[in-house]
């Protein structure tokens, strides 16, 4: 735990010399130039702000990619600018692969065209395949031209595929053996490499036409006699991908079957990149993260020190569908006016009715956004679940119902209303339950992510039905 | 893909003959018998149903746990125990520990005391310690009784650590070598042992004190000449954790530094088990998943194939206090009754103004409870964050006030009433703000979850806040 403590004290200390010190962040930020030319410390005069500065670049020297990505994201706008600008160019490309889409692009904004080429081509292709996709689309042509052909071709490859496929984070950096050889020959052939790929967990085993014909791991050659050949220990039923299988399901099975990596081959069975288990960490990580914005409705490139405009325009969308639906939850109310003048006390129990629809109907979607996506509902009984949900709804609506319906009996001392109040919780509870329970279905069956909007629809209509249920059921029944 | 698709047909296939297919699920759950004595088939006399249970046990056969796991939990109860009862006894020790908690307690009561002990056996020791928290209490002696004293310690070791903490998936099957060999020696070793354990990428260096000095990879020992010594190339600064550190923390450092595997020591930094990337996807996915639920108001333990009275039971308390917060907001608007008399209106526009506020709110602690999950907020300047959420507010209440203001305008063609209108939501959206960043911060300082009950207790806050700034406004300014 010595590192992990260090560097948190790392950060403290870089964090305390940037907060609150105008001072130096704009002499970082105003003389420390972007031109790559002239790295010195010269303009400013003030010994402090040149200590302060030296002692930045010093601590973040030794750091690890991921730890100033996290750094970066974790500072208000103009401290993080001031940081990148102390960050080498040559380590800029693997922290903009690190931190998430909404700061790097903030980031490489503030880089020149050449400094965004210096930074990319140290990378492996697939990264440089992911951050592709965020630079200015004039540089993509000036970073292929750079390549060599064959990774030229791998990186036109690799930008064809959409970013949920595997094709999109496939590493191309991997060992082949041929079935053939002995373990010997295996040995000696990685000792003359010298290197292998990190995350290397096991080689493939190909032949002469590049096909995929097994596996063998690390393991098994350090466990097996130098003599035994590859072909007689190998997994010759490996698992293995298509680059335009989903990253999602990839996911499923590395957790699944404990994976450290598996071979992608195109339709033909050639081999032509791996996965391995940091990809899938990361997509996991990035799948929950935008899950979790999306059900509160920010938009994915919200950040939390985004400035006030960026905010405003991202939250925009949210506010006028939120609006939109209380107005015509609103019209409902005003068809009512009539039963409401007589009656002022239905608009202080009107929102009871239309909230506990909401909490229903939310609960329901909830658990079953969560059984879409592990998959629970496939081959299971949706005409039993829309039966239990009814019945769950049911038996709250009863108890619920009954005991707002004493409440108000206690408040306002009239029976009927009530009455009113009981049927009419109960006549919405059973209302959220059933859309509760369609909506994400049928957002499924139109291809569409039963993640996304269902809880906003459901509201709508909880709040709409519960007030037109509870107000008609008072015309009818309370008015004179 | 072929596996995958192979597995994906014979889980349809299983549905299939188990879903709307009472006789044969009942014949099993009749028939097959708990006892393990007689796993026979013979009571039933039906060719039929004879022949789909023998389809089924041979499907399944040879299915990995974690797939047998998915399909139990995607089957609805009955069904369910239908398929456990045809899972060889030793095989469900694994499929225990692959299911979720709320699935494997039903399973669990299913089976005797004996079955329970047989099915544990098999296990590592650290899937026994996760799983003893679900056994019956007086189940953990016979099994400690049951295990040699080595594993008797470790396992006595290992339930001492509450879930979050490394000790609780702490692995204690590892490899250790000595610095002062040759990789020769090692590989002769390795020979000898003729296995190592699951997801082992390195091998742990130890001195006679099994004090931790190093770690060396497998890939180093391949790359190297066979005279070279451990002490040599080893990772002489490996990083390391202790048992008592948080899962969490370490998921961080996993994901970040890419890690397989990482040593777990003791306080004197004696070599105690290690922690795998295996366990660290589980906890990922368990946190969102809880994360996911605890969001909509749903305990960790509802399924959705939960029988009617226990998903009643689990979403008892979410809807009471849904209640509490809906009456008191009742009663603010019963404080304004007089107003409504005279403005029935009033009772139509007033949840628009308390719907904008909660959604905004909801808006603000999504992105910073999402921020400190992600520790961005802890160098951070959180009177700038106020400031700006303030800001936000500022100008989406202007906008979307004067919208409205206008809209109730057009509506009611009262001048007067278009301002209150602007002013209520404008206030209430500034409301939210400020108790959108407040509550999360108050909670986190009180050393509470921020996720859990923020977005209940900002609604509830809006609500009421809507209200009464709404009605307040209007008998100031529109009463005559």
């Amino acid at each position: 735990m010595s590192t992990v403590k260090k560097l948190s004290a790392q950060r403290r200390r870089i964090s305390l010399l940037l907060l609150d010190n105008k001072a130096l962040v704009d002499s970082i930020i105003n003389q420390q130039p972007t031109d790559t030319k002239k790295e010195s410390l010269a303009v400013t005069e003030n010994k402090a702000i040149l200590d302060q500065t030296a002692e930045i670049c010093q601590l973040i020297a030794e750091w690890h990619s991921a730890d100033l990505a996290d750094l970066l994201e974790s500072l208000p706008h103009d401290e993080r600018l001031a940081l990148w600008r102390l960050i080498p160019i040559k380590k800029r490309g693997r922290v903009l692969i690190e931190v998430s889409d909404n700061i790097s692009d903030g980031l490489i904004e503030d880089m020149r065209d050449k400094e965004i080429l210096k930074a990319v081509r140290p990378l492996d292709v697939d990264e440089q395949a992911q951050l592709s996709r965020r630079l200015p689309r004039n540089l993509l042509g000036r970073i292929l031209t750079a390549l060599e052909a064959r990774q030229r071709a791998q990186l036109r490859e690799a930008i064809n595929y959409d970013e949920d496929r595997i094709g999109y984070l496939m590493d191309f950096k991997l060992v082949t053996i041929r079935a053939d050889v002995t373990l010997a020959t295996v040995q000696r052939y990685l000792r003359y490499r010298k290197t292998i790929p990190d995350t290397t967990d096991k080689l493939f085993v190909t032949d002469r036409k590049n096909t995929l014909i097994g596996e063998l791991s690390l393991a098994a050659i350090l466990l097996h006699p130098p003599q035994t050949t590859v072909s007689a220990i190998m997994e010759s039923h490996p698992l293995m991908f298509q680059p335009e299988d989903s990253l999602e399901e990839a996911a499923g099975a590395f957790e699944r079957y404990n994976l450290i990596s598996t071979a992608v081959v195109d339709s033909k069975g050639k081999l032509m990149g791996r996965l391995t288990v940091e990809d899938i960490v990361d997509v996991v990580n990035k799948e929950n993260d935008s899950h979790l914005r999306r059900s509160g409705g920010l938009t994915p490139s919200e950040d939390v020190y985004a400035p006030i405009y960026k905010s405003v325009r991202n939250r925009w969308a949210w506010l006028a569908i939120n609006l939109c639906t209380a107005l015509i939850a609103s019209r409902v109310i005003g068809l009512f006016e009539n039963t409401l003048a007589h009656l002022v006390a239905l608009a202080a129990l009107m929102p009871i009715v239309a909230g506990l629809g909401g909490n229903t109907g939310n609960q329901t979607i909830t658990m079953i956004v969560r059984a879409l996506a592990l998959h629970q509902l496939e081959h299971g009984k949706k005409s039993y679940l829309l039966l239990k949900e009814l019945g769950v709804a049911l038996v709250n609506g009863l108890i619920w119902g009954s005991v707002m319906g004493l409440v108000t009996y206690a408040l306002y001392g009239d029976m009927a209303m009530g009455g009113v109040m009981m049927f009419a919780i109960l006549l919405n509870l059973l209302l959220a339950a059933l859309m509760g329970v369609l909506i994400p279905l049928g957002l499924m069956a139109l291809g569409r992510d039963p993640a996304v909007g269902s809880s906003v629809m459901i509201t709508a209509i909880t709040d709409t039905g519960g007030f037109f249920i509870f107000l008609g059921l008072a015309t009818v029944f309370l008015l004179p």
